[in-house]
This record gives structure tokens, sequence and C-alpha cells, in this order.
């Protein structure tokens, strides 16, 4: 029932080293275990006495456990997510994780370093998109039946949110990105601002602004986040570049 | 018409320097003047050569104005807000100003710093509240009229969505996050998780957690953030240390 060791689960951001916080740079210099999916452990300088714990991308909650027992043997770990790890990331598996799991778990030196999220890049990309009330809604049914999904894209539209769409599509998840945007078309305007942002910081960015009507589900994959206006949501034109996408403070009779 | 110089719109995130990331430092360093709420400005260490422009909380636009209109004469201007300036903050603010102002200030060199918002620091110092879909709201209805805050509240019930209400009360506001939560208590179960986090990070944090039929809503201030769980939401207990609060990544029959 030793549980002297610590456990920090930290955000690294959406990619480049200038969006993760000085706390996650020192959670990660500090730990002697570092445990995470390899393309993100890939992202990190380790030194030669850091001890690596690569995995895929899979089975999350494996990847919790492995952390929590190395924790349990006195180890000082960090589990690393991409973007914060508290949104759609590895915070709630460790939490299930530790629900689960030996009671010594509880006892053990847990905290969770926040990080800049897939949404917050994406938004600070494109202007001021979540100016205003917004859903971050995840598209995957891994985990939870797909019926869960369309009743909350249901009510994020009557809500006239702005909705940010994670996990929108992956080769084994086609289909759901594109019967998400078949439910929208039924509740919002043809008009409506849409912003595939893909791996916004990364040097494979690539953004697409178009409308409702126009958009093109399939251009959303494993790197993209969806981003889909409010009834208030409109472009600010500038010349040739780029329009900024702007959800105002104000709403209808308020203006 | 000159608009040769820049302006960054700059999130210091909730509080602690460990929490600014690296770009929004350089930001700041790099400006000649900085714009923003005093409190604010009051957190960086500005060197001689740089402007401060402090104002008070009030009227975001005029803020806003007063940046593009420096940056417009060639200035190196960096506007900051706590938090995201992307999530009810500065940013909002400046792409209204820039819509309705100079035509010139559409040429401006304009980036967006994102930050940590209140919600993720809350959420970090929790466990993982936030650990599936959710929706952020502000209850703020002095630019949009209650009826769309109250409508919003219902469809984020309908939704069965975490919800993360900024701006919950001020001194002039104290009545609508008792509103709420008579509005919220008719759609959910009494025992659904409710914390008020106020001032995460901060020397005068306070975490309270309660459930939606014992919560007082009082307890809320313009320093809260106000987070009411799904009906998946729990505590998971960890002795007489304060329990995690978890979402857990599935859903109803797919657990």
């Amino acid at each position: 029932m030793n549980a002297t060791g610590s456990l920090w689960i930290v955000g690294l951001g959406p990619g480049p080293a200038h969006w993760m916080t000085p706390e996650a740079a020192e959670a990660i210099a500090r730990a002697s275990d570092i445990v995470g999916y390899g393309p993100y452990l890939d992202r990190l300088s380790l030194r030669p006495d850091q001890h690596r714990h690569s995995s895929d991308n899979r089975v999350e909650i494996d990847r919790a456990r492995h952390a929590l027992r190395l924790a349990a043997q006195g180890r000082a770990v960090a589990i690393v997510s991409g973007g914060d790890p508290g949104i759609f990331a590895m915070a709630a598996a460790v939490f299930e994780a530790l629900e689960g799991g030996e009671p010594a778990w509880r006892g053990l030196s847990i905290e969770v370093a926040p990080g800049i999220s897939a949404m917050q890049a994406a938004a600070a990309r494109l202007g001021a998109p979540l100016g205003h009330d917004f859903c971050a809604i995840s598209l995957s049914d891994n985990l939870k039946p797909w019926d869960v999904v369309a009743r909350r894209l249901n009510a994020a539209a009557d809500g006239d949110f702005v909705i940010a769409l994670y996990n929108p599509a992956s080769k084994a998840r086609p289909r759901q990105i594109f019967e998400a945007f078949d439910l929208l078309r039924q509740r919002k305007a043809p008009g409506t601002p849409v912003a595939f942002a893909r791996a916004v910081g990364r040097s494979d960015e690539r953004v697409v602004l178009t409308d409702l009507e126009k958009a093109d589900p399939g251009l959303a994959d494993m790197s993209t986040l969806v981003l889909i206006g409010s009834s208030e949501t409109r472009f600010v034109m500038r010349g040739a570049a780029r329009p900024w996408l702007l959800t105002p403070r104000s709403y209808g009779a308020a203006r």
C-alpha cells in the first residue's frame, strides 16, 4: 500500500513549444517517468535519466493504469496529452482508472497541468469565433452511443451555440461528421459560417472557411477541429487576406 | 491610411505566471504599448520604455478601439485579457471594433495569443469535470437578453452537457445565478455535482464542491467559475482530502 509517488497529468498544447505552459514544462522536467502516445513524447527533449513509456493512441485506460502503477511504486510520473488533458484527453481516463483501481492509488499526489486545447488554437488563428456561448462535442462514438451525440448536436443547435467538434473523423469512423452535418443542416441556416481548422500551429496546418451549405465534411480528419457558428457568427473581410471569423459579444435584440 | 503597426491580442491565463504561455510573454516583451484592465497590467513586469495604457474593466469596445488606433499609428501594441482572449474576453471586442472602425485597420497585422481559460484552471484543480461534452455560457445579460441565456441553459440541460458558467454574478448583477439555478433545478437531478471554483491559481483561491440541490448560488462572484455536471459526473472519494470530480469518457449504455 505504498503511495508515496506522484503523478502529473500534463497538457502539451496543440504542438508548438510556445503554446506549452511553463508549468507543463516543469512537470516534465521533474518526472522520472514520462508516459504517453509516441508522437506526443517525440515532441519532448527528455534527458537520458528519464524513462520513456511510449504507447499507441488506443486504450487510454491502460496507459492511465500504467502511469498510476508507476506512481504507486514511488516514481515521479508525468502522463502527457496533446491539448488540455481535461478536454477530451487523458485526465478523465486517469480518474476513471483511479476509481476502478487499487485503493492505495487514491493516496497518490496527483496534479493536472492544463494546456491550450485545439479549439483555442483554432479560434486564435481565425479571429474570435468563440466570442460568445459555445459547446464542445466529441463526435467519437467509441465510448458513447451515437444517439447521445445526436441529442447533443440537436440541443446545441436549439440553443444557438457556437459548436466546436472534436474527433470529427478517423479512418475507422469516416461517416459521423457527414451525419452531424446532415443533422445540423436541418436546424441551422445554410449561410452559417463553418471552419475546418486542421493541425493549427503545426507544419501541416490547413484552415478552410466556408458555410454550412457548402461545407464538405470530408475535409475533416483526426487532426481537424470543426467550428460551426451561431446565428450571430460572421466574417469580417480584409481584402485579399482570409477573412476574420467573429461571434460578437452581443446577441439579437441587445445589439 | 497608415497601417504598418501590429496588434497582439494576448491571453495572460488565470493568474500565475506558470499558466502564461511563452507566446504571450514574448508578445508582451515585444510590444511598445500595452493596453488593458489595470489589474491585468499589474501582473506584468514592464520595462521603462514600454507604454502602459490602463483602463477600468468596462467598455471593452473603447479599449479595443484605443489599441487599434495605436497600432494604426505604427506602434507595436499588445492588448491583454485574463484567461483566453477568445473565451468571453477581448478578442471579440477587438474584431467588433475592427468591423465598425477605420477601413485602414483591416490592413493591420493582428494576432491572437490564446491562454488558459478559467474553466480549464478549475477543471485541472478539480480532477476531470470537463472530461466529456460541455457548454460554456456567460450569465452576463449586459449584451444579450436574459431570454437568450435562459434558452441556452435549457438547451444545455436538454443535451445533458456539463455546464461551465462564466460571469455568474457581480455587484450590479447579483440575481442571474439564482435564476440560472432555479431553471437548472427544474431539468437536472438534485444530486448533480456542482463546483464553485473561485480565483483558481491565485492567493484567494476557494473551491466548494456540492450538488445542485444543496448549492448556494450566493457563493458565486465575479471571480467564480461555476461548473454543473452532466448526469454522468460524479465524485471520486479519497479519504479526508477533497474528492476528485470526474465526468467519464463513456456515456450510459456504452459503459
